[in-house]
C-alpha cells in the first residue's frame, strides 16, 4: 500500500459502452447523454461513450456531446486496434474514431496468443505491429491513448512472455495508460494481486524506477470484481474501470458504486469530492430509472435495505452509537438508516420510523401506543409493513387524526368469462366511490381482473383529481399467507405506484386476492393524492 | 496455501436463518423442510435449520424432521449465549435449544468490548462467564458446539486482546469450531486475511501447533462477502458458511452459489461431490421458487446470463475452443452456454429432465426434438419448469402421444360482489368441463375467486374420480413477470398439490391471474389422477 496520506485514483466509467452488452439493456442517443451528465457532476474523470463506426447512434452521440460538451470529464471514444496486413491510416474503422474529435482514444488490443493465433488467424508478431501501428497512428493525429490489454489475465498465465511484449509494445508506441482487463472474469482477487505486481516490478526494473501508469477492468464471473479492482489499486494500479450498478455482459462489470466508497472511504484513496460521493445513491437510481431497469434493494451501499435494521432492542443501539451496527455512515454515500416495521418491532421502531416521515412522536404519547398496537393487530391478520412504507405512513395518520379523506370506498363487482381456446381474457369491474358524498359508479374492461379494477377507479377519479393520471401502477407482487391451506389462505398484495421519480409501496391483505388487490391499489392512489395534493401540515401533528 | 491437493471444507449454510433475514422474504415450515432436503441432497453437512424458541415456527421445524430426519446433513440449532447474571442450566432461552433434540448447536456470543459494554449492558468478566458456562453447559447435555464470534472482525481491531479471550473461553469450555463473522459487512479481503492469520497464529504459540477449527462468516454490505470468505480460506479457515443465492439482511451474505465452485473448481479444495457440484443450478433455482423472490440472471456460475454469448464470431470462437471465453465449463455447475440471438437447444437437459421422470428419450428420437422446441415456445411465454415438474410431465407425455386425458376443459365464470363493511367475501364460480363427451356444469362458492373455482372442479369431477376428494392445494405461489408494466403484466401461477405423502407441482401462465391460476389448478388435479388412476407403463414409451 502507499505511504502518501490520500493518492489520487483516477476513474473510469464504461456504463455507456460494456454496461450497455447487458443483456435487455438498450439506450437512446439521449439516455447515453443524460448518463454522461450526471456522471460528469458526480466527478468521473473519464468516460467511455462508444465505439464510433461500430454503431451508428454512437456517431450522432459523439456529434451531440462536441456541440454542448461536458463541464470536466474526458468523454473516450473506444475501439479496436487495426486490421490484420493492413495500415492504420487507410484502415476505415478508424476513421469514424478520429471524427468523434475526442482528446482521448481506448485502443484494445489481444494479449493472450490463443486469441491473436486462434480469433484472429494472424501471427503473434503480426499483432504487435497492429498495437504499435494503431496507437502511433492514433498519436500522430494529437489523440492520447488508454490501451485496453484484453484477456490480459488469462494471456498472462498462458504466455507471460508474448503479454508482456504487447503491453511494452503500447507503452514505447506512446500509450499513456495500460489497463489489464479480465476480460472472462475468471480471475481471483490473489492472482491479481500477483500478477499486477510482477508487471509493475517488471516495468519498474525495464525503465529505471519510472512509475507505469495501469489501470484495471473487471468483471463479475467469480462474484469477485470490486475485490479484484481493490487487489488491483492496493498492488499499484491507479486507474480502475467500472460501471454504474455494475452493469455489463454476462455478470456485469466491476460496480463503481462499491467500488468508489470502498477505496475513499476504506482505503483512503482519493477519487470524487465528498460532497460528489454524496450523489451516489442518487446516481445509481437515476441510471437504473434511465435504463429501466429495477434497483437492487440489496445492493451494497446504495440499496434501500443497505442500512435497514430489524427488531426492537437492535434499533435502540444502533441509535445510541450508529458505530456499532453500519460499516460506514449512510449519508456518506447519499443513503440512510432505514428502520424496518416488522414483527419484532418495539416502541422504538415506531418512533424512529415516526422520524422518518418528519414526524416527532413521544414514547408516553398515546398516539405512539396506539400505532403500536393497531400495527400488532394488522400484522396478527399477514400485514406486513416492511416494504409497504406508505401503508404505514396512512395507518400513523389515521391514529394522528391527520389521515385525509379523498375519497371513500364503497365495494366493487369483478366478473370474469373465459372460454377455453380464446385468448379475449375479458375481465370486467365496477367500482363504487363516494367523492364529497357525491356517489360515483364507473366500469372498466381489463386484461385481468386487477387491471380492469385499476381503470375503473382511476376513471372514477380522474374527474375530480387530474393528478391521479400521472401516477401510474410500477409493480405488483403477491404473496401466499399459509401456504399450507392453499386457495382458501390469505393473499398479501403489495402494489409499487409512482411517479417519473417517486416510488410508493401499499399492501392489501385478504382471503380474497381481489380484495387484496383493490386494497392496495386504492391505498396507492389515496398516498399518492396525499403527495401531490395537499401537502401535509405537520404543524397539526 | 495448503499443499494438501485436494483438502477439506466443510460448508455450513444458514438460509433458513440469517437467510430469512431478508427484507421481504418469509418461509414456511413446509419451504423450510423443502430446502433443508435440498441441501442435504447437495452434500451440505451442516445447516442451521433457526433459533427455536426465539419462533414457534422453528420449534415445530425441529420437530418435524425428527420424525423424517435428514440423510447425512447435520441439522443445527442456533442461540445466543445465556443472559447476564444467570444461569446456563435455569436459563430459559435454552430449553428450547435442547428440545430441538439435534446433536449440533451453534451459540453466538459478543466479541467486540463495545457491545458488551454498551449492548448487553454488562461487563466483560460476565459476557466471558456467559460463553464459558452456556457452551460448558450445552456439552454436559452432549451437544457439539459451533461458537459464533459475532463482530468478530471490528471487535479484534477495537481490542485484540479481549476479543483473542472470547475465543480462548470458547475453545477451553470445549467449542469444537470457532467462527469468526464480519456481522457488520464492513471488512474488505485483506484485512480478512490478516486478522485470519494472525488468530491462527496466537493459536498455534498458545496450543503448541495443535491446529484451530476455524470457520468463516461474512456479510455483503462492502460487496466482497465471497472474496472475503476466500481469503479466510486461502488464510486457514476451514468451515465456511453462507446462503444460497446469498440471502440475508441488508445486503445479503455469501453466496455458497458463488463460494462453492470458486473453491472446488479454481482452489482446488473438497467441498461436495463433482455430481452435488452439477446440481448448483437447479439448487439455486429451486430455493428462489419456494422463496419466491425472482432468480437473478445475471448472477455468476447460476444465472442464466452467466455463460450467455453474443452472436457473430465470437460464438462460433466459443464452440471452437470455450476456454477462450469461459471461466469455467458451465456443465461443472449444471449451467448452460446460450447463444443470445440464435436460441441454441438444451437437448441434453431435456434429455436429462426426462430421465428424472423414469423417461429414456435419444436424442435422435422425433419426440425429443418436440419437447424441446416446445418447451422453448413455453419459456418464452414466461413459463418456468423448474419448480413445476409435474406440468413438464404433462407435456413430456402429450408429445410422447401418452397423456391421458380424464377430462376436457371447456371454459369458467368467476363473478365478484364485494361491498365495503361487509366481510363476506362471495366469489362465484361456474366451471364447465367434459367428461368422456358428456358436459358438466357446476358452481361453487368460496373465499376467495380461486377457491371458488377449485371447489367448483372438485365437484364437477368427484363423480367420475372419487380419488380426487384426497388431494388437497398445499401451496400457491403467484409471480408478476415483466412487473415494470404493473398489473397489465403477465401472472405466473405455481400450485402445489398433494395427498398425505407426495406433493407435486403446477404451472399456470396468462395475464389474467384468474386464467393462470386455473390451468395450474386444473393441471394439478390432472397429475394427481394421473398418479392415483391409471399407472403410467413406461414399457410404452
Amino acid at each position: 500500500m502507499t505511504t502518501d496520506p490520500s493518492p489520487q485514483l483516477w476513474l473510469y466509467d464504461t456504463t455507456l459502452r460494456d454496461g450497455t452488452q447487458r443483456e435487455g439493456l438498450s439506450l437512446s442517443i439521449e439516455d447515453k447523454i443524460r448518463i454522461a451528465r450526471r456522471l460528469d457532476q458526480m466527478g468521473v474523470p473519464f468516460i467511455e461513450g462508444g465505439w464510433p463506426g461500430a454503431n451508428p447512434k454512437d456517431v450522432e452521440f459523439f456529434w451531440q456531446l462536441r456541440e454542448y460538451p461536458l463541464k470536466k470529464a474526458e468523454i473516450v471514444a473506444f475501439c479496436s486496434t487495426r486490421r490484420p496486413h493492413s495500415t492504420a491510416k487507410t484502415e476505415s474503422l478508424l476513421q469514424p474514431i478520429l471524427n468523434a474529435g475526442t482528446r482521448w482514444v481506448t485502443v484494445f488490443g489481444k494479449s493472450w496468443d490463443l486469441h491473436v493465433t486462434a480469433g484472429l488467424n494472424t501471427t503473434l508478431a503480426e499483432n504487435l505491429a497492429m498495437i504499435r501501428d494503431t496507437i502511433e497512428y492514433l498519436c500522430s493525429q494529437g489523440r492520447r491513448v488508454i490501451y485496453d490489454a484484453e484477456h490480459w489475465f488469462d494471456g498472462y498465465k498462458h504466455n507471460q512472455d508474448y503479454a508482456l511484449q504487447t503491453l511494452e509494445t503500447a507503452i514505447a508506441s506512446g500509450a499513456q495508460w495500460l489497463v489489464l482487463c479480465d476480460t472472462n472474469g475468471g480471475t481471483l482477487p490473489h492472482e491479481i494481486s500477483q500478477i499486477v505486481t510482477s508487471v509493475i516490478s517488471h516495468f519498474s526494473l525495464a525503465a529505471n524506477q519510472q512509475p507505469i501508469p495501469l489501470g484495471i477492468h473487471t468483471h463479475n464471473d467469480s462474484g469477485t470484481a470490486v475485490a479484484n479492482a481493490l487487489a488491483a489499486v492496493m498492488a499499484g494500479a491507479k486507474m480502475v474501470q467500472g460501471t454504474i450498478n455494475g452493469y455489463g455482459e454476462r455478470c456485469g462489470n466491476a460496480n463503481l458504486c462499491e467500488l468508489i466508497p470502498n477505496l475513499q472511504l476504506k482505503l483512503g484513496y482519493s477519487c470524487i469530492s465528498e460532497h460528489q460521493l454524496n450523489q451516489l445513491t442518487e446516481t445509481s437510481r437515476f441510471v437504473s430509472e434511465v435504463v429501466n431497469l429495477a434497483p437492487d434493494e440489496h445492493a451494497p451501499f446504495v440499496g434501500s435495505s443497505a442500512f435497514a435494521h430489524k427488531g426492537g432492542i437492535h434499533v435502540s443501539a444502533v441509535e445510541r452509537n450508529p458505530l456499532t451496527y453500519e460499516h460506514i455512515q449512510p449519508e456518506q454515500v447519499g443513503n440512510r438508516r432505514r428502520i424496518v416495521i416488522s414483527e419484532q418491532s418495539g416502541l422504538s421502531n415506531v418512533l424512529a420510523k415516526a422520524r422518518t416521515f418528519g414526524i416527532e412522536l413521544d414514547k408516553d404519547q398515546p398516539a405512539a401506543r396506539q400505532i403500536l398496537q393497531r400495527l400488532k393487530e394488522l400484522e396478527s391478520q399477514g400485514y406486513q409493513f416492511e416494504a409497504a412504507e406508505a401503508s404505514f405512513a396512512l395507518l400513523m395518520y389515521e391514529a394522528l387524526g391527520n389521515r385525509q379523506q379523498f375519497f371513500e370506498v364503497k365495494g366493487f363487482q369483478v366478473h370474469c368469462d373465459l372460454v377455453e381456446g380464446k385468448e379475449t381474457n375479458n375481465a370486467l369491474a365496477t367500482v363504487k366511490i363516494a367523492v364529497n358524498g357525491e356517489n360515483i359508479l364507473e366500469a372498466a374492461e381489463g386484461n385481468g381482473p386487477v387491471a380492469a379494477l385499476d381503470t375503473a377507479l382511476r376513471k372514477a377519479l380522474v374527474n375530480f383529481y387530474p393528478q391521479v393520471a400521472t401516477f401510474e401502477l410500477t409493480d405488483y407482487k403477491v404473496r401466499i399467507l399459509n401456504g399450507h391451506t392453499g386457495t382458501t389462505a390469505k393473499t398479501r398484495v403489495l402494489v409499487e405506484s409512482g411517479t417519473g421519480y417517486e416510488r410508493w409501496t401499499t399492501i392489501g391483505v385478504s382471503p380474497n386476492i381481489l380484495a387484496a388487490s383493490y386494497q392496495a391499489v386504492v391505498e396507492g392512489l389515496e398516498y399518492g393524492l396525499l403527495l401531490h395534493h395537499v401537502p401535509l401540515n405537520l404543524e397539526n401533528l
